[in-house]
């Protein structure tokens, strides 16, 4: 289990919309691009960050056809292909498959709760077997604020154990570290990625392969720095740095303050659009948000416009 | 808001699955048959219990096709068509009042958590002006222990304001009573039924118009007895009798008891697949529940086959 499709920072890319809340595939594409330029070593696109449940497995099947058609790299994105369903699982794992993607962030359905690691793991040989391919390599995605669904160590251990070639890898997104450390502890050489960057350093530490987070987003080039000189003197006043940005950010509620991050510091007014059932922050909101920021000495963000990364 | 298209006792029908796990057409339309010839008053397919979360939007579609040819009548139908992006609950809904189904059970989305009524508000509104149909009438499906996502009296008074001849009714699976109570009492008239026949005599004494339970699919002409005689005074007794079986079955895991008592009482072990996330009871388990029920005087459940009801 060393051979990792990815490692470093990765972020769960936003979806720009159109005022109509369809997909804007060129900023999109222009997004991607700028985040591969400023150093980030992959692209989680379709997480949770991305509103990527807010629109259907069509939507973000025809997003990332466009992505590769615009010259984004496939094994530089790990698209999540979770779903509520066997058949809707399937067929985006078998689109990510074809469309050689580095490897996949799966959901477990997240619908039904109170569900047992039997059950779960039955859901996830289904749908392994049913794609049949090598190719496949699945990111499991703890989450669960949102799904009520957590992975147990037993189950982690259960799938490793069945499919060591396609369960390569965990997020965790549980905000809980002790979680974090007992998977690195349980299974060392596994693809355990941070949730929040708040954690890298103490991941890196524990043996894990890096983080996936919201705010990589917004601050690629600070948790980089991080991610490049953890085993260095300077790593934990660098550390202390991105977790005073992120605790900026992650005070207000994340995706529309993410949005309206981008929007500002891009010139871009179009980002600050969410698709319901998110809101937009309100104008004092983005304000205070864009002060603090400003005020937030460890905080840069590379002043290229979206429009020069495009080109 | 009187003249109501569903009242009554209606099932949230359990669909089957052949041995691959796709959807089992004619067992589904001779169940839906089935429960029609015993009382039912409508048919809440692609519900909660129906395992509608584990099948696709496409999946789901194509056994509504399947049914209307089969004959079930549309204006019996009260399908399920809520998702989690607009996209897809537009889709639904479009297919739904094409079919002419008399309204349908729409959940909020329910992957974010912590969603504010303003956004709510703004994704229904954005699916019911994409829809753009007269014929749309839906029943706000509030079912908080799966979405996390309860709908507020506020957001439920502001939907009816706004779109009173769509938004015609509600089905409060949340499992308190003081919550129905609380929405029968804001808003007379509206279409409340309570989510588990325990509440149905208090549903329809404080002005409700019925159940939409489970347990319809196993003990419909025990509950529409309650219905049809909750202004007698046999009503308490009849209530009891339902509640007491209600707890019989609800005290396994729900999903997976109704279909080990469909599979037992029609005689038809295909009955008792289950979609994975969920797993089946058990032999153990089936066997305590049917003693259970065989020593419940007040359950009985008519000896018709399904394939009797299918002829």
């Amino acid at each position: 289990m060393t051979n990792h499709p990815f490692h470093g920072v990765l972020a769960p890319v936003l979806t720009p919309f159109k005022a109509d809340l369809s997909p804007d595939l060129d900023r999109f594409a222009a997004f991607c691009r700028w985040l591969l330029a400023q150093g980030a070593d992959g692209l989680a696109v379709f997480g949770t960050t991305s509103e990527a449940n807010s629109q259907s497995a069509d939507e973000r099947m025809s997003m990332l056809d466009a992505l590769l058609e615009m010259g984004v790299p496939g094994m530089k994105l790990m698209p999540g292909t979770g779903a509520c369903s066997i058949d809707e699982a399937v067929r985006l794992n078998k689109h990510a498959v074809a469309h050689g993607c580095g490897g996949v962030l799966m959901l477990p359905p997240f619908y039904y709760k109170g569900i047992t690691d039997e059950g779960l793991f039955s859901f996830f040989s289904e749908v392994i077997q049913r794609v049949g391919d090598s190719g496949l390599k699945i990111y499991l995605y703890h989450i669960p604020p949102q799904t009520g669904t957590p992975f147990s160590l037993d189950l982690i251990g259960k799938l490793i154990t069945e499919y060591p070639d396609t369960i390569v890898g965990l997020k965790d997104s549980g905000g809980d570290w002790s979680n974090t450390k007992a998977i690195l502890d349980a299974f060392p050489g596994f693809g355990t990625f941070a949730g929040s960057e708040v954690f890298l350093l103490d991941t890196l530490r524990g043996g894990g392969v890096g983080c996936i987070t919201a705010t990589g987003n917004v601050n690629p080039t600070g948790i980089r720095k991080v991610y490049e000189n953890w085993e260095t003197q300077e790593a934990d006043a660098l550390q202390a740095a991105i977790t005073k940005t992120r605790q900026i950010i992650q005070s207000r509620t994340l995706i529309p303050a993410l949005k309206t991050i981008i929007s500002h510091y891009h010139a871009d007014t179009a980002w600050a659009t969410v698709r319901p059932p998110l809101v937009s922050l309100t104008v004092e909101e983005q304000k205070a948000l864009i002060a603090d920021l400003d005020a937030d000495e460890g905080f840069s963000i590379a002043p290229a416009t979206l429009e020069d990364a495009a080109e």
